[in-house]
């Protein structure tokens, strides 16, 4: 937080807010190797909050972690035409190791389906080795040409989940359940309320069957693609010949699924809560749920308030996440400015007047509708009171974020000049019609810049179509439209 | 555990023994990609608690994560000669990215000094950003040629810490405190009681002032350097510019330090405790702690066994790490056979005969002197008996260990012969008087083998030095020798 100067405001320019405050706020910066960042501290802080419980819920339901080759020899990596095919343009590869030019090229994974299917094959004899329900936390690289932190790097983490079933049936539903499982993380945890459902035929997955998707939507109303799963069909396991014994007796070919979610949702978590004084942090990712800052003039008064401080942050810890900011070198308000900045929920000042009412003062990161920002606190409800305001600070943040959605969702939208006009002005979830063809899509993008997002689960799962495509064509189903990151 | 004939026993050949155990207790496979393992869930859900013990010890004492660039320009590794010249010839080179050969290639980073100096050179200022104590979770690659799971791949996941002080001292104090945390985590933890000293000059890492290793005893009297801290001195910082203002307003070169422990660990884990039927595991590092395997013969008997195991798992959770294999395709048998070989610290059995008598039969992994292998334990003392039975058991492995370290320990040996007859029969660490020259331990080295490993940390800070050297020249301090991995 060394530079003092205000952030540009996100209604005068989105991308550059979002470019100073991800710097300002030490969440990540610029580094030497093109395309790639460093996740500072504070930044790497929330995707170890977000990851612990991402990999609570994959281990609750059977998943287990596992860690598979950096590297994929060229010729893994071409056994799956499609796969190659969307992957192969854009990876990094290794042609020198120890000095010498390799025989064979290796690629650094950007996904590791070619090089987990060679090794879990030997895993799986028979249909008592399935479900085989393996998880990875990784870096993958993918030659992007423009970046920009968090939302599109070189080299991102990761985690990849890739299982095997006996059935097309069981493959789908694990597709279905982890999808649910980042629709609950998003909702739950980042207060982050996506749009999930099945993205379109040449949007898909390199080798998948299937891909389904979470959108959501930032504060500027453009799409950020949040999280995928792909039911991969028995493409792998052809590919790379993972077979199975049934309790017959026959060897089938496995089915296999893949799905992932990276430091990409660090880009979504600050485009869905942050303003322009800096970060705002839905407690349940907030690294530091509140932090102490005493406030004194002389001596006398600081060893009062320093006591109290030390008292308090006792008092809080194990039940949040809690500092005590006794730099001497710092004054309050730059404390202020610097914890606001990097998103701490809640503030709690002490000073002699408060050591005098025996309260403290608690000053809000963010207020919702009639809300005090700063308000005393007696300083025996500090305890008790502060979980239930961190937990309401959460459901705020959600409610917000969905009703900001829900508002700028436009729905049954069939006119094509309405549909432009929508996307040049307000922007937002647009759903219409759509007839399925990808001329039509190219059509609409290159007008708009728009791009099918995907087709929602509900409309996915109906046999209600709308009538007319919004290039006025016959409608095959639902699509939502956005511009997207 | 496919294969069913038994582990080469270790005092056959306890190389292949090793092999062979880490294949069959699935803690690791190998995989098409020359020299790099896949750590499978069993392997890997050790690392994890490893992992989760000393990030506890790094943060208790102020460090934080972050996550730096995979890739290092050449130009970088390039800036500390003593660096780039220990580590660029067994390095991974990308040179196409994006289809397209790149303007400078790109260097797998086998430790990250030369691409995390230069990010963090701009978080310092001044002397209030100081020390900045950072760890970084990872995965390094160097291109070794000969590979042994854990050991030695050329792809290994690590933890490197990195930091800056403003004084000599303090970064001495840094890698000293770091080193203690290490021994701390192999005793406690591991149950593998490491000498710790120093290395000798030539052995450092390349581009430090000082290296202190940590050097753990095998079953078979081989060492294995289980973790290394490094007092960088100013080398880096002058290498990459990292300076700070001082409180008086001038600017000076950072000091630093790194450090580092990695999958090795789980090798050193391995040889340190297991025996021929399989892997055995310290309590506190065993994924299960308790397997519990219900036994019956009639349908009838299968029902009240059944619920009685469900009882005793629910009761347990929470205070210990359990499972119930309740799997109706594998015999009990098989089921020891399988828990056992995985290193499972007890196995509780529940037959219809111990319902009537209202217990359970524990069986240990592992016995000490006078212990009882299999035993009865009432129904109402499981919850308080196998906490202490897992922390008697940590106990003694590590009492165990500790002990044959000792036995295997030669202090004081002055005689040549002497020496050259302890290498070839029973090996062990042996202390003895050192010159100081590398022809010395170079002579030593092709005569038999060993090693100097450390100069052991009371000795480097004693006066007290041995007469002779073992060539019989002046010795300057004494040192520990070896055969190592």
């Amino acid at each position: 937080m060394a530079e003092d100067k205000a952030l540009t405001p996100r209604s005068e320019n989105f991308s550059a807010w979002y470019n100073e405050l991800v710097q300002r706020s030490e969440l990540a910066g610029y580094t030497p190797v093109r395309g790639c960042m460093v996740i500072r501290p504070h930044g790497y802080a929330i995707w170890e909050l977000m990851q612990s419980a991402l990999d609570g819920m994959f281990k609750a339901t059977g998943h287990q972690n596992a860690y598979f080759p950096l590297f994929i020899p060229e010729s893994y990596l071409e056994k799956e035409a499609e796969h190659v095919e969307g992957f192969a343009p854009e990876t990094a590869v290794v042609t020198i190791g120890g000095g010498k030019e390799l025989e064979e090229r290796l690629i650094v994974r950007p996904t590791s389906e070619a090089i987990i299917w060679p090794i879990m094959a030997d895993w799986i004899e028979s249909y008592r080795d399935l479900p085989l329900l393996i998880n990875q936390w990784a870096n993958v690289v993918r030659w992007e040409m423009r970046t920009r932190p968090f939302l599109r790097t070189l080299e991102f983490l990761w985690q990849e989940g890739h299982t095997a079933h006996a059935t097309a049936e069981e493959a789908e539903a694990e597709a279905l359940l982890i999808l649910d499982i980042y629709r609950k993380f998003m909702e739950e945890w980042m207060a982050m309320p996506p749009v999930v459902g099945v993205k379109a035929e040449w949007d898909k997955f390199a080798g998948a069957l299937r891909t389904y998707a979470l959108e959501a939507l930032m504060q500027d109303n453009w799409a950020l693609q949040a999280g995928t799963t792909h039911n991969l069909g028995q493409n792998f396991a052809k590919a790379f010949n993972v077979k199975y014994q049934t309790e017959a007796g026959e060897h089938e070919y496995i089915w296999s699924t893949s799905w992932g979610v990276s430091t990409r949702l660090l880009g979504g978590l600050v485009m869905t809560h942050s303003d322009d004084q800096g970060l705002i942090l839905p407690p349940k990712l907030a690294p530091l749920q509140a932090v102490i800052v005493p406030i004194y003039k002389s001596d006398g008064q600081k060893t009062d308030v320093l006591e109290a401080s030390n008292r308090l942050k006792s008092k809080l810890e194990g039940t949040l996440r809690v500092k005590l900011d006794d730099r001497d070198t710092v004054s309050p308000g730059a404390k202020y400015y610097e914890w606001e900045g990097k998103g701490v929920p809640f503030r709690i000042e002490i000073g002699p007047k408060d050591l005098e009412k025996q309260q403290v003062t608690v000053v809000r990161r963010v207020t919702m509708d009639g809300e005090q920002r700063k308000f005393p606190l007696a300083e025996n409800e500090v305890l008790t009171r502060l979980p239930e305001l961190l937990d309401q600070m959460q459901r705020d943040l959600y409610e917000t974020t969905l009703r900001r959605r829900d508002e700028n969702s436009y729905r049954g939208i069939s006119d094509y000049d309405e549909f432009k006009r929508i996307v040049s002005t307000t922007g937002g979830f647009i759903y219409t019609g759509y007839c399925g063809t990808e001329e039509c899509e190219t059509r609409v993008q290159e007008d708009t810049k728009a791009t099918i997002r995907l087709i929602p689960d509900e409309a996915f799962r109906s046999e209600n179509v709308p009538a007319t495509c919004i290039c006025g064509g016959k409608a095959q189903h639902e699509v939502v439209w956005a511009r997207a990151y």
